[in-house]
């Protein structure tokens, strides 16, 4: 079979250079064409030495973003943008028969005022955000499978919603009173020269940001709904600390029905496990805990895997639910490559183990 | 003025450490003592070279832990040893007119109930409870001054207990539902050569230990349901990172009346902040940020604050509390020189700025 | 093609860690056999659950390490043992008609007395240091496709040989006054539980250690005398950083004729890159970088690549050659899985790009 | 006795922000000045959290830097500024009577020569390269207490020129084949948003940079030279690695008469011993080590201590000498403000124990 051709637009960044790493030792795409307008003409080699090896990496240079060029050279695009600088190539590229594989918030909510809400302007192509596919792929494979334009999820959702989801579906878990704390390494923050992500503001560094208002719990809370099948309102707290990669995130939830006694705990913690077992248990990049372990952002680093726990507390009724996955794989590229795999027809965990 | 003596007990941990820094500089005190079965014999400055700049250094040697000898050498003795061999040293110190400091949980608890139920035996001196006096001072300032054995907290309590002692004594917020989730540096761990505190395990990890049943969880509770004037149970997480020094506390709190609009949420903070001002506005070592400053553990490392910020969501109704401290100083040692300070008739701030 | 059955005996340490995440996505090995006296009994998944993701991690259990059973479950056997305790397995597992991939120190050393001298005993089998291969690949490829014993060398020798062997063998730079400066990651010193490697102990700490005689000095001589011809004395200066992974050598250098003069600088420059070319050009593992790039560790992290840069300067008439490699990859156990390519007959890439 | 007034230009750096924390602790000194463009009109306590308990820190606002209201406000100013912009301020402010202690390298050395070729300019202000002294308390204490413009050493500068000038002065070691390697934390790059900083880029990283013609090799043979009355040149390496604070500097050098016996060594290292202790045995911030100890860096974080170890090598006949220091504290404010000390007559520790 020839390999799939596929492009980055925007591949300097954090996610570019992770989606340059998996694709370069992917075994059923070729890296066809990357795009940065800051290295443009340069060779992924010499842009990056770690991929030097790859012979690929020798060859292929950076270009100038331009939707006929990419086109051209390829049929799967990876957007690797910043936000709201997506939705300009989206088109275009759909367009010319492109299939689009976007990593940016700009295709991930489905209701427009939301958009408006959180991003403080109008969507620049509200109709697009109707064709648009959740990429989540455990959640919905189906639709990934014939999509044209996959909106993939960011870290901060992925960590929330995998854990979360098979839960509320199965209504063991209450819709209200959610709480999502989570630690995210420093690359999630992106490549950017700014001074709070200098090396020695964030070393011995531990600190909560955008406690009120992410702007990822717009795209959580519509597909908690959805889930839920009610309006789901939840609090998250994200924070930072020092670590390159990872996000643990750490979900404070109310069972469906109360429990309270050591016997109920554990047979609220079976119920939860066969929910999971049911939703997961042959997933390949879903990594459910026994009753000893809990997630470690260092067990996940650097692979696809999304780790989950949970544990009843008999003292105060709560279900605590634990995940950890890589922010740059799971969290953002990994999760891109597996919906290319579902969309090309390969295996899913092609390039990806 | 003669310097007050003062002798440490388990003065080769971390927090042992951490209180010959503060001692060496303190202008008030003279170190007179230091224990250690594994140092006997060898100078301050040969154990912890970043000392020797200090004369006393030079000539202070380790020697064994002897009640007698140590009674001779100093009126004031700190312990800094492990749980259950405090109270070993303390009757007998007691008894030949030392006071005492214990920075371990030995006589934290006032209810030898509890104690059994967090530490899986008998309190083996349960009349002592009642003696010991807990040793925050901003809350227990009063008694601290004429303790005979002190109490000192530990770093996860005091980061919950300051900021939320206040708002419960004020009726601000419900003593239902209260979630405390805590990061904390390696340090907190001390100095135990055990493979899960190796560099190589802690460095680019993040993971929650302790989630159901961590016993700083009974000294936590005692003090909440003591100030709150009933029962009070929260949900504690404490999680790991990759720090030396620090304790980040994200404290998800129910506000006592429901505020949901945007005026109410500015209402409400500023009656936190009225609250925190009565509390806490002239304490030199609690720093109230304002509205656009979270807590940060870098800025505490070392020192003896605690930083507080609060934030109510409009979308959630909860009060958000944040606060960040040094578990080795505020968290342990300095909070221990502190309650010397008061306990000695010094200016509180002697030796910790 | 049957896979060709491997064992790891002492797989619970970091470079048996290692072995076990390569050996298990290797296409023509199947892991058959992984020892462990502490986790005898656990599953690979159990005791590294970030390798539960593969089937044969479900299944495969930690045994005791004995010989007669892992010469029946595999043919190719890795120790990855402390000194002293691989000479224990390496004659029986040889005996049995294994072959033998020792990872640690018993095997490098040619001479005898070099062993007694730097590890203060008699070798227990000098007999079988005249049968082992020293593992580096660049180097001895023809001796390790036929050897039944190969003696894979340690992550300071590897930063130091690759480097230094081409220079010494064309005559380049002068056998005398060689300084290797060295940084490695903490993962070096192996997972044991010593305060020394404690995260609070190595965090924010840069140390020398072992500035006089560390023990790789012995075989780094020893190859570096027999590539020069001559007897060869350098100075070894390893250091600790605060890195999991990682070693960065500075190696100091005297070109055999006198180069001073900035032209000359040029001439001497492209004398070397000839040199460097002619020995690793077609490598897959040695990345020879250009005059624009230095090594970093974080540029090799998790992969068998070493990187070589070099410098002439004009103003001291020095060389400056620069490596970086990972010591758990290229410094141990991917050098180790690349010499079991060469050994079966393996593309000497597989499992390791 | 009234406090001396001082001031800070350029307050917002990492050596800025550091000088603001040693004098507002500092008996003897009242900050009375902070200039910042970037901050002009905040509080030091808005701008620094930190510093936030401190009541100056509360009062004191950052203005324009203005020379006139400078010298209106303050006696002493520290110029903590890029290279370069120092010089446009330290004229004026010593035409109006001010003392001016400059921690950049504009007036750090004395031939307008070098200046030019390691800067690629000419000096704006040769004349006053004649008046600045260079101001190494433990070398040039004299010379400082009658200065009107001190150059504050740099951080590499201060790590080599103390183990190194009392040696070359008493003859002890040869002024050739020097070579200095060097590790240094990340603030050593100042607080300037460039991605080579960023954490992501410098955790788990180790590089070389810089390594033929570091600007601060100009100021460090100028005053080799000038200790060994004959021209120096050495061979000086920089290492970027992830800690904060911190310079190891490893010294490779050869003892005037040839050493090789293990008798030798004994004999050579009590000669070091005798040199360093009649140079630096009672300097408060010299810290000699033992010949069990070697410098390490977490050891003088935060304090203006440089740690110094010597070990001769009978195998190779060469010195080792190591330093450890804070590059923030002894290699940059903590000096300066030393500096200060001498020149106002405080007790050379004041503000800095």
């Amino acid at each position: 079979m020839n390999p799939v051709k596929v492009g980055i637009v925007g591949a300097s960044g954090y996610s570019g250079e992770e989606l340059v790493r998996l694709l370069l030792r992917h075994p059923g795409a070729e890296l066809a064409a990357v795009t940065s307008r800051q290295y443009a003409g340069q060779s992924v080699a010499r842009v990056f030495p770690k991929f030097a090896n790859y012979p690929r990496a020798q060859t292929l240079r950076f270009s100038e973003p331009k939707s006929e060029l990419l086109a051209q050279a390829a049929q799967v695009i990876f957007l690797a943008l910043p936000h709201g600088v997506a939705s300009e190539f989206a088109g275009p590229l759909l367009d010319l028969g492109c299939q689009v594989i976007d990593l940016s918030a700009d295709f991930r909510l489905k209701n427009p005022a939301t958009y408006r809400e959180y991003y403080g302007h109008e969507h620049p192509a509200p109709e697009m955000l109707k064709k648009s596919v959740y990429g989540l792929p455990e959640i919905n494979r189906a639709q990934i499978q014939s999509a044209a334009l996959i909106a993939s999820p960011g870290c901060y959702p992925t960590s929330i919603l995998l854990p979360l989801i098979p839960l509320l579906k199965a209504g063991l878990v209450k819709p209200a009173n959610i709480i999502a704390a989570s630690l995210s390494g420093v690359s999630g923050a992106g490549r950017k020269p700014e001074v709070d992500y200098l090396f020695v503001e964030c070393n011995e560094s531990a600190r909560a940001y955008g406690v009120l208002r992410h702007r990822h719990l717009s795209e959580i809370e519509e597909q908690l709904s959805a889930a839920a099948g009610t309006t789901v309102v939840i609090q998250f707290t994200p924070h930072l600390i020092p670590v390159n990669r990872g996000i643990l995130t750490t979900l404070y939830l109310t069972p469906e029905k109360p429990f309270a006694g050591a016997g109920e705990t554990e047979s609220l913690e079976r119920q939860i496990a066969a929910c999971y077992q049911a939703a997961y248990g042959r997933e390949p990049f879903v990594r459910l805990l026994d009753s000893k372990t809990l997630p470690d952002t260092k067990n996940v680093a650097g692979s696809n895997v999304i780790e989950i726990a949970w544990r009843h507390d008999p003292r105060t009724g709560r279900l605590l639910v634990l995940s950890a996955l890589d922010n740059l794989t799971k969290g953002a590229s990994g999760q891109a490559v597996q919906s290319m795999n579902i969309l090309c027809g390969f295996p899913e965990t092609a390039g990806l183990i």
